[in-house]
């Protein structure tokens, strides 16, 4: 089945409800993508994702072309059955990652030089690499290879990297085309423009120009303010094309979810949830709570009253709090479980109200229960 | 329901099945007990160890004692509730880790000090804080405080230990006997001896002349020859009465359980299966593998072709060598579901030869397809 986008309503505010066809199934839109960095989502199995209501999993290709290798990946019949995850996949184009992960040596024209952060082994990462390399991996949707531009960025700057961006991604589109996987590998552009308003709009322009199966807003949640993030996704989400998804790559927390889906956002994927989840921060109904805390020591009671996920039902806050201080793997699981039930709950939550026509109310109870705190 | 062991069938060659019963459960012997060593069998969730064959738990008196500290798991209803495991539970005295992790200052006839391994707290291990402390933690069985004999040790160390052992035993029957809890937990007396048959004979005959539930040989496994324990064990066992289960303490590879299967042992732990499966060595019906070995990075093969487990039905060789080279918390997790299942069935198979009257055979036939070898 080839990539498809249906638009199924707008909330008055703006929200979008949608839902996403790929070869390896549907997604209900607007969707979180848990990040499966190294071909796995760090502790879970596939079916507790698919349980958690997971629709898509991301991976990093700058991580699969570093190990196990492209090439192996695609012997052993490409990421799906590799991970044993049948669902749809998205991979991003590695770029953002040789810029935050690898040590950088050169970016031109050509693409990126950089050094394997595993080893040292020099590599280059271009426009027509990306492809090859995502076309190796399998994924239903993937992305061009991008320059996320660092902030702060002088105008000069940010002009000059996304005007290489744009050229990038014409050779991503290119590239693509004439590959085998073509027909069922959907291409994502990305529009950059780091904080600039008029940039903003003329990368989304020049992006739409060449013209993809969805558009990503990259280089935000970079370090600039909330409010910058948020008027930023909404001024270029107004650019884009309603009839395609809209992706916002790399957020965020549960508010930033709600703001972006109400500015018409439909995807997103951040390591917020299962880092957290690892670092022992576990998201609720009522905003954030560390397992660490020694109020907790006795607590017989669940993470969220108000939760049911698997590790709500079955573990206290006390056993949680042992798990995480004693090092025990199963605190990281059970901590992912929690927060990805909570990110896909938040979603669901979001698509439900959104059909309703309700949004502007669930957004303001759900901020109003997270500002009551965790008790 | 209180402690029961029944004698099922003896096979020809002396091997055992039977029943033990506990309040709460059944447990088919012999049986083999993975290990939770801070309440938790690394990884794993309690319905994973259920599906995987686990009749019973063994969780470390020591790692609880120190923390979370056995006051705050009995406030929180014991030790199966915190760890929402509802079938049987062992806990061992805390003696062994003591010894081998903690900081040893003296034992003497009161007892053992030692300081923490994790902060250096002085603290101070009885036969009757021993007991205490396992009964706030609530296991099913629970054992005496012994010293388990460092090897090598002369004739007269072995004795002064096993002598002093032989006074704890007492000491802690009386100090349980009079616990509320003494009616649903039953206590096991540990056989030591070191390496000498008459300090064995003596042991045995001493500890069953005090009393208990079941019968542990200690000091096994400590470094000496596999021929010098598998005679100590079998002599030992010969020693033991037929009527009540006998434990094999911190025991072993694959051929040492058959092997003391056939001596006559119903019980087993050790940190085997699981410690490997985090270090990447699998075991299989043809011996071990290296999941590290560079010959499986595109071997899309189950780890081992006959086995049932989620791991091979779901995954290659490759993936869970990526995963371990990736240093994946899923390798850790895929590997000890393997190996966790593969002992488990290893118990399973022998109840069923046993129950035959077929021990023999299946031994024969068991040892043959390791020395095959792995493809």
């Amino acid at each position: 089945m080839p990539f498809k986008f249906d638009l199924i309503t707008t909330d008055p505010t703006g929200a979008r409800a949608g839902r996403v066809t790929t070869p390896h199934g549907e997604i209900e839109t607007p969707f979180f993508m848990p990040v499966g960095t190294k071909a796995a989502v760090k502790a879970l199995t596939p079916e507790e994702l698919r349980a958690l209501g997971a629709q898509i999993v991301l991976s990093n290709t700058y991580h699969l072309y570093l190990r196990p290798g492209h090439k192996v990946i695609e012997a052993l019949g490409g990421l799906h059955g590799f991970m044993n995850w049948n669902g749809p996949i998205l991979t991003d184009s590695g770029g953002y990652q040789v810029f935050s992960l690898g040590k950088l040596s050169k970016i031109d024209e050509a693409g990126v030089r950089f050094s394997s952060h595993l080893d040292g082994t020099p590599l280059v990462l271009t426009p027509e690499s990306a492809m090859e390399i995502q076309e190796s991996l399998g994924a239903d949707i993937i992305m061009v290879l991008d320059e996320c531009t660092p902030h702060p960025a002088t105008h000069d700057y940010a002009r000059e990297s996304m005007e290489r961006t744009h050229r990038w991604a014409l050779r991503c589109k290119e590239a693509h085309a004439g590959a085998e996987r073509a027909n069922y590998q959907a291409l994502f552009g990305i529009v950059q423009g780091s904080m600039y308003p008029d940039l903003r709009v003329e990368s989304a322009k020049a992006i739409i120009d060449i013209g993809f199966d969805g558009y990503a807003i990259g280089g935000l949640s970079v370090g600039e303010e909330k409010a910058q993030m948020r008027e930023m996704c909404a001024l270029t989400a107004a650019e884009l094309p309603a009839d395609s998804p809209r992706y916002l790559m790399g957020v965020g927390t549960p508010e930033d979810l709600v703001a972006s889906v109400e500015a018409g956002i439909d995807m997103f994927d951040c390591v917020m949830p299962t880092r957290n989840a690892r670092n022992g921060t576990l998201f609720t109904s009522r905003g954030k709570l560390g397992i660490k805390n020694a109020l907790f020591e006795r607590d017989n009671g669940p993470l969220d009253s108000e939760c049911s996920c698997y590790t709500c039902a079955n573990y206290s806050r006390a056993y949680l709090r042992h798990l995480f201080i004693a090092g025990e793997m199963l605190s990281s699981r059970l901590n992912t479980i929690h927060n990805l039930h909570y990110y896909t709950g938040l979603m669901a939550s979001m698509r439900q109200a959104i059909k309703a026509g309700e949004f502007a109310g669930f957004k303001s109870k759900f901020l109003a229960r997270l500002e009551e705190g965790v008790k």
